[in-house]
């Protein structure tokens, strides 16, 4: 049923075109009721006010067959829908017949019906020589002052008994026998229906071993990989393991190969029915990947398909995923307030993953910048969000296959596209996403004493710019003691008594001290975190970079220049916070003004970033000023089982 | 020019329909070209796959009268292109001629281009074997890795030959003068246009004196008005004031009258040129108020309306505007991109009014409640975002017109439309909107001394609570020392690094003291006050409440319980943060439990508020308990220019 007011806002004018891809041969059908009562608050409906042919034109144009459903008459309208009703059930259910005997070959108008009946039908004719019915005055209150105006109690009392309650209701108020039978049993009841509370219909998804698909890391910040494309192999094969539930589809807004997941067209296609020309490209009407340029669409269509039962996975651009803010905002409020009601089943959870991020907007720029749907989906409650901002491929695939196994929340996964470098092999990537943050221990020196600085990052690319930062400081001031602490699941930074992820004080106080300076590098707006973090004991010693909405199409290193991001940005913020390298970093600090003037003039002459940077790798400021003593040998050969770092020497080394 | 990828969103599906509010007597024209090419980044387009019957009925639906221009030869299309424009503008000047000349009559089928051309058309017709031309393939780079790929630069070479630059330009390179000539001149040009530039044709509005909309205050906290309606009278006058000069509209969904602007229907209509019955309330086609059930509309025709130069105000629903979230952040992207560029001339604000809010959603409940705009709008750069909390009619007033006087911001102003207690005359209120926030020295009574504990708010609800919590405190604890500090601009809160309107360190150290807590009620979620703040000497000690998404459809002052902002609350976060009160304010403590539980048994019962509730003003508790001494005359007696405290008391007793 949707109402003319509704059918005017955006998302549900585009939602039409949604027959273009339903298949009759596998899907069920929809049958869409326009009701035109013509009026909203205070305004005729534009709908409503269509001449008839231009109506019918529209719904034609959407490609549908209307049956009009029109009056004022009770008894006639009645007769009238059962009628259409029957007939096009008959409809719907020869469309469906011909696709399931025949397989699928061509769209069909499917039946719908403009239902066109007074607004506040068979309500009082008039309020205070007012017309109420078939007008905007009844749209809320028919009749106020129930206790100051008697007249409004008579209205309201021969408007009640028009429908001869005494004919419906017994003498003890009850429905009379012959009423109650018509209504349907069990689960035909709308309210029992099982597919009104689709966690009763819920099968968990058949997931293959997400261990398979990691990436080899012999060493951190050594190999390249694009992370959400090894993604895409594991979705490709959750795909093919519950084709036979068909209980799992992907939505993207044309973006699945943008988002390179592309290996999942090795095993399904898109959908379409619509028509397909030879130079398409993976599209078919059996298709589980639905593609359309409509966040809105997408995210309807996945929020109806996890309410009835089923599971979804929707990969999008990072800034529009704010195109969908309200329609999330009210999936939250629906899922909180589905807790409480204990004959509710949990659903699914709805994934997001967003790519294409902010800080890697090539040839697009300052409109695509905006990484701040975190900041709206952390302001709903704890119960019910969950974000995580795997560095890398290997963390990336161990929170896909959580969020893939979870109930009852939002899960948004914030992970990059292009090739990058990759830190954890998959049993330190397992250790670190089960924890949601630690310190990782290849990239610190100060085990067994104080660190003099933390250095905390979330996000692919702030993980980056954070260990070439700590690679440059330990080169340039090595006896400074370094804690590199990386976040994967945002919600550990919040005390306990807001989020259940939550890390105990306890806990966070020894991971990010409780006196030393903490560098943040943070994928978003930098005051998320000083928001999550503030009641924690040494939130005054937290320094915190971020996207500061400063943006345009340069290349990816100038991106985090010039929101202070850069890996000189936080070596720099690090020897600014430590009174003992006052003298000693003068130097240091020299250097890193002579590389942003370096930086600035290279990208401007060759069009690209600094071999320096573009050629990074862990280790290789150590590697490459061997005159002074690095200190990282020495302790990673304190834990054998952590990933070597003289690989990482010298796999810089080869490169250089 | 409407690509067909873009044509499938929400916003522009439904926009089509704004044919219905144009009015071709005053209004300009507008000529859409639906340019099917086909292809989005990897997927056809739904539109281009309909059937030629089913796009033009649909376009038929939308009111237009489509004609097609269709092919792939250069030479046939330019003069097909070239002809359908010619019998265009004479349609479209006839539609013109019609209404100017008669007055408007009926809303004629509009025309427009539905354009059918290749994607990538005129590039290379294949690439390495596959189809380019006609193909998703040509959506971004046709030919890569020019570096490596000779033959990729062959196909380039041949590609630009194949426009015959020999005949286009001299030997210089330079355009040969007969074709320069074809471009138009001066303003005729499109980047010339100053429509494209509506800073140059921006004129001031003519604005009443706001001062005369003042709503009387004699004493804080006894008079009671609805704010949005005063507003309402104040808007209803820049309306009639600049009717002439036809720059001023309203813009709404379907919520004028709701958020009680209804003042504004006094002197002009709603716009609509379809169908108009007699029981329509104040609607014609000379309307400037546009009424449409799509926030994306109104969004969409106010920026077109402000970017061509004009001003307009938008009232919305606080919780649906996050329906624009993305398209705010685009314009509001655009407004800092446009800072630097030293031709473009500033445009008009874009203001909202955020009404129907959080705070007061008797009937709608949890899915009407969310104040997180303000998250997304701080997000963007401090130069173009404004966000305003006046507490009441008067200070609202005030901000509105500094913000229709204003340029090239975003302007969030969010105010209350229910009856409440207005706090400051007009005088008051303009010395408290231009600076922002400040102390409200009829409430506090730490003057002289040092207070014990600032009571800090923002929003009218909350204003409200923390001002009933201040007398209900200095009723039970007489000895209390208050200080009230009320928040109106946002923006002071934040450091004048980060702002321009952020208080001096000093002045914030001043106001909000270094070391006394601070317990702060705010209206929106309560972490954006951290986010604003972190930096301030006395963060540590500050303490606010705000919403934190609890909510059902029940009583107002349920709603604050609910959301720990209540008086009580309040009051109790008090005492607990001072240990002096430690013992004595036990009695205190414990009558505060009595009283939730008080509300809660009487909400049940009676179904609404306590009376001690809704019959709350400014010293209802100080007058109700006369055992207790009372500070508040003898405090108020010390400003004798500020409202007089003793006639809020004579007005709470003869209310009680």
């Amino acid at each position: 049923m949707v109402g003319d007011g509704e059918a005017e806002t955006g998302p549900l004018a585009t939602s039409w075109h949604s027959n273009k891809f339903l298949n009759p041969a596998r899907d069920g059908a929809v049958l869409p009721i326009l009701h035109l009562n013509g009026y909203k608050i205070a305004n005729p409906t534009v709908l409503a006010r269509l001449p008839q042919e231009e109506l019918e034109s529209l719904f034609v144009g959407y490609g549908y067959k209307p049956y009009f459903v029109e009056g004022s008459d009770p008894e006639t309208m009645h007769l009238l829908m059962a009628e259409t009703l029957d007939a096009i059930t008959a409809e719907i259910k020869a469309i469906q017949q011909e696709a399931r005997s025949h397989g699928y070959q061509q769209r069909r108008q499917w039946p719908m019906i403009i239902l066109r009946s007074p607004k506040g039908w068979t309500g009082p004719q008039e309020v205070d020589g007012k017309q109420m019915e078939g007008s905007w005055r009844s749209h809320q209150v028919p009749l106020a002052e129930m206790a100051s105006n008697p007249e409004h109690i008579q209205l309201l009392e021969d408007w009640m008994k028009s429908y001869h309650p005494e004919t419906l209701f017994d003498q003890n108020g009850k429905l009379i026998p012959e009423l109650a039978e018509l209504a349907p049993k069990g689960d035909r009841r709308m309210g029992a229906n099982p597919h009104a509370n689709g966690g009763l219909l819920l099968k968990d998804l058949e997931l293959p071993d997400f261990r398979e698909y990691a990436v080899e890391v012999t060493a951190p910040g050594t190999a390249i990989a694009e992370s959400t494309r090894v993604l895409g192999q594991f979705l490709r094969d959750v795909m093919q393991q519950n084709q036979e539930n068909r209980n799992f589809r992907v939505m993207s807004p044309d973006e699945n190969n943008s988002n390179r997941l592309n290996s999942v067209l090795e095993v399904t296609n898109r959908v379409s029915t619509a028509e397909i020309l030879a130079t398409d490209d993976h599209i078919d009407p059996e298709g589980r990947v639905m593609e359309v340029l409509s966040e809105h669409m997408c995210q309807g269509w996945l929020e109806g398909y996890l309410l009835t039962g089923r599971h979804g996975f929707f990969s999008c651009y990072e800034a529009f995923i704010h195109i969908v803010d309200s329609m999330f905002n009210q999936h939250a409020k629906w899922l909180e307030s589905c807790i409480d009601i204990p004959w509710r089943r949990s659903i699914a959870s709805l994934n997001y993953l967003l790519t294409s991020h902010v800080w890697r907007q090539d040839h697009n720029g300052f409109s695509h910048q905006d990484p701040g749907f975190l900041d709206v989906v952390t302001n709903k409650k704890a119960k019910v969000v969950r974000v995580y901002l795997p560095p890398d491929a290997n963390t990336l695939l161990s929170v896909a296959d959580h969020c893939l196994r979870s109930r009852q929340y939002v899960n948004v996964i914030v992970a990059g596209k292009q090739p990058e470098l990759q830190w954890l092999d998959m049993d330190a990537a397992i250790k670190h996403c089960t924890t949601g943050l630690g310190i990782w221990e290849w990239a610190s020196n100060d085990k067994g004493s104080e660190p003099d600085v933390v250095m905390a990052c979330a996000g692919d690319v702030p993980t980056l710019e954070t260990l070439a930062a700590v690679d440059f400081l330990r080169c340039h001031l090595p006896e400074i003691k370094i804690r590199v602490v990386n976040v994967v699941d945002l919600m550990t930074l919040q005390p306990r008594s807001e989020h259940p992820h939550g890390l105990s004080d306890v806990d966070f106080d020894s991971i990010f001290t409780t006196d030393k300076p903490i560098i943040f590098a943070f994928h978003g707006y930098p005051w998320l975190i000083h928001r999550l973090t503030y009641r924690r004991t040494n939130h005054s010693n937290l320094h915190v970079r971020g996207y500061k909405e400063e943006g345009t199409t340069t290349t990816p290193f100038d991106m985090v220049v010039i929101n202070d991001l850069d890996r000189f940005h936080l070596a720099n913020d690090a020897i600014d916070r430590l009174p003992k390298f006052r003298n000693s970093g003068a130097y240091v600090k020299q250097l890193i003004r002579d590389k942003w003037v370096e930086h600035r003039q290279y990208i401007v002459t060759v069009g690209k970033d600094l071999p320096e940077v573009e050629d990074w790798k862990w280790g290789y400021y150590n590697h490459s000023a061997p005159k002074t003593p690095s200190s990282v040998s020495a302790n990673s050969q304190d834990k054998p089982s952590s990933p070597s770092v003289e690989g990482a020497e010298g796999s810089a080394r080869s490169d250089a």
